[in-house]
């Protein structure tokens, strides 16, 4: 007979004890596992082109101008739409990535190493605010940016890890970034200026100049999500090292393509259980309502996955005035994610809740059980391709994907 | 007929409506109103070489060695004690100095501007932890490390400030780091990365070469109280925004000297009321009891005094592992002080009270009326010269000056 209660005290317990150190800024194909030349990365379980929406099928395009497989818009569409240009899960790769969480082969990323079990994890340089691919828009504006990033300033920052040595501990990161007010998803305000201000000093060593580290810095520094993209890697590290406990029901994934959200289950291998993605409530930028917003997307529920963002939401009650609520509902936020989670995390702290550990593992058993979802902090995307992020709010995932990981539990483990 | 209420709203909202740019850094000398050379200015009220306690005598005593007035402590002493070289307290020149507050002529200071109402503050550069000068120690290691913040660090961040063009908005920046877990005084981590994520791109471009830069951005990004220094210039210039209303009995200055504790009112000009500095309760270091502290000490209560620090705890609940206590008393001593207070500060709020506004403006009737002290996040220092911090805490002033400052009153206004 299976010990599920002890089986998940092993997942969580590796979840928690995994140490992610940000080590290196690498080219994606020179170190993500199978990320072939001519293939790109998403964000969320597996869809196809007719599936995906306007925010998914805009990062896709843009990321084939990006990488020079297509000259404009409409001939990237008819690349993608013919299949001359496959994608697939981050998930499917170690990797993880904000919104439509688009990796090319080309893009710079952040290599994460779990120095407690061995594994590894990746993601993509932050864009900042405003017009950006990971919300689908596609311009000439948003490539030059990206091209900047890629080739001007994540040679800098592989320099400036390198010669710092030791690399940046993300979980010490976390844990005093949620004590300054963040949660680490929706909310990654003290954490990116902790991230930058430890980088800083060697930005300016190893750049060819001085205005380029200036630029580097600000850039850093202005974007209040510099530090999301090495946290979210640091969750998949962490979360990795929950998943394949035989008999675990400890949530190891939770991701949205923008048109489905999927979940993937500790005990229950790769096999991805699927649902309607949400639709976000929350504040709107101004000129925009929620009629222009695209179903919840992204893979940066990582956080959540790993018992930070809205599980941790209690430790940021500022983010109110970001996704709308009161500091009270902040609060709740958490306390009802403690219903759902096997444990109380030993590194991440809420100062208010008399430095209680943040609600971590998600138990799919309590799920189904009390019909409680984890909660979600996001971004919201316009629905169509090209436009951008138009508000922030909260979401859910479906509660019929935990009740299909249950039943394919069951057939499992207890036929 | 005196209108106190009135009186203590417009000096209150004087305080509150005060907007204190960061200019520029500059030797003190140049810049500091009646700072000659050859005199000294230090924290709290007006004290004599025979009452001032180790450490304020320590830093004293550095300080001539620092300007090349002595050549070691024995002469300092000598001259301190034979009235050789005179001292004052920094807020008869409209300045403030954390613990000792030492500021001597060729040290560097900040130059804060109170927009609104046309009045500057000065404060001198932050010299991290460890053993310095504003605890009492003088030591070879101390006095270098402020020739290299002085003759190094300060003629960058003047040129810094000087080409960023606008200034730093130290209200602002306040507003935010205390939705990031800071109460301005004893907790400054997230202000001090606001402050230094800020200034890095500007001294990458005016420092001689990248090694000194990056030495400067080190320096301030490992020091949780670089911004201490600036906060407590604005605090200054905010508070004296409020003096010098007629009728008023809001308190405009709270300091400490290591012996007495001194308070002025708004409308009781520039008269001292004092009594004896408080013995902190806190949290030592590793090796020191209460025993070694010294009495209270620093100009630090200027941030109490314009509505943050202590008053601001409920923001700050992480400050706790630092100064001893629960996160509900940090919550706790929020609410007392809305008991003394005269107003809700517009500019400062705390997310987990509901945006309430910081409790502002101490009226010296409800002290004595419901014998509620102000309260003080303070360091502790040791209680020889030389030695340097061993601690952290709170602690309140005595009522004997608030009863003073009431008979004063009566016998002023309504006699």
């Amino acid at each position: 007979m299976i010990d599920i209660d002890q089986a998940n005290q092993t997942a969580v317990e590796r979840m928690m004890s995994a140490r992610p150190i940000l080590r290196r800024v690498v080219r994606a194909a020179d170190v993500i596992p199978g990320l072939a030349e001519r293939r790109l990365l998403h964000a969320g379980p597996p869809i196809t082109w007719e599936q995906a929406s306007g925010p998914l099928r805009g990062a896709l395009m843009g990321a084939c101008i990006y990488e020079g497989w297509a000259t404009d818009a409409a001939a990237a569409e008819k690349l993608l739409a013919s299949g001359m240009v496959p994608w697939e899960p981050c998930h499917h790769h170690y990797a993880v990535g904000p919104m439509a969480g688009v990796i090319s082969p080309s893009m710079m990323v952040y290599v994460v190493e779990n120095t407690t079990h061995g594994n590894f994890a990746y993601s993509n340089l932050n864009e900042g605010y405003g017009k950006v691919l990971r919300y689908g828009a596609y311009s000439e504006e948003v490539l030059n940016k990206l091209r900047w990033m890629n080739e001007v300033m994540g040679p800098v920052l592989a320099a400036a890890l390198e010669v710092s040595g030791e690399g940046i501990d993300i979980r010490a990161l976390l844990a005093e970034s949620l004590h300054m007010g963040d949660e680490g998803h929706n909310r990654n305000k003290a954490g990116s200026l902790l991230y930058t201000a430890r980088l800083a000093p060697w930005i300016v060593r190893v750049a060819p100049d001085s205005d380029t580290a200036a630029s580097i810095i600000k850039f850093l520094a202005d974007n209040a999500l510099s530090v999301l993209n090495p946290v979210m890697a640091a969750c998949k590290a962490m979360a990795d090292a929950g998943h394949g406990v035989a008999g675990s029901t400890v949530m190891t994934t939770m991701a949205r393509n923008g048109t489905e959200l999927g979940i993937r289950v500790s005990g229950l291998g790769d096999r991805w259980f699927t649902g309607p993605a949400g639709a976000p409530d929350g504040l709107y930028f101004p000129g925009f309502t929620a009629a222009d917003a695209n179903l919840d997307i992204g893979d940066s529920t990582i956080t959540e996955t790993a018992g930070i963002g809205a599980f941790a939401m209690a430790a940021a009650p500022a983010i109110v005035t970001f996704i709308s609520g009161t500091p009270q509902d902040a609060v709740n936020a958490t306390l009802e994610m403690y219903e759902i989670t096997v444990a109380e995390h030993t590194a991440f702290t809420i100062p208010v809740l008399g430095f209680r550990g943040t609600p971590t593992g998600v138990d799919i058993r309590k799920v189904v059980e009390l019909g409680v979802t984890p909660r979600i902090n996001t971004g919201i995307a316009h629905r169509e391709a090209g436009v951008g992020q138009v508000g922030a709010g909260l979401t859910r995932p479906p509660l019929s994907v935990f009740e299909d990981a249950i039943v394919a539990y069951a057939a499992t483990y207890l036929d």
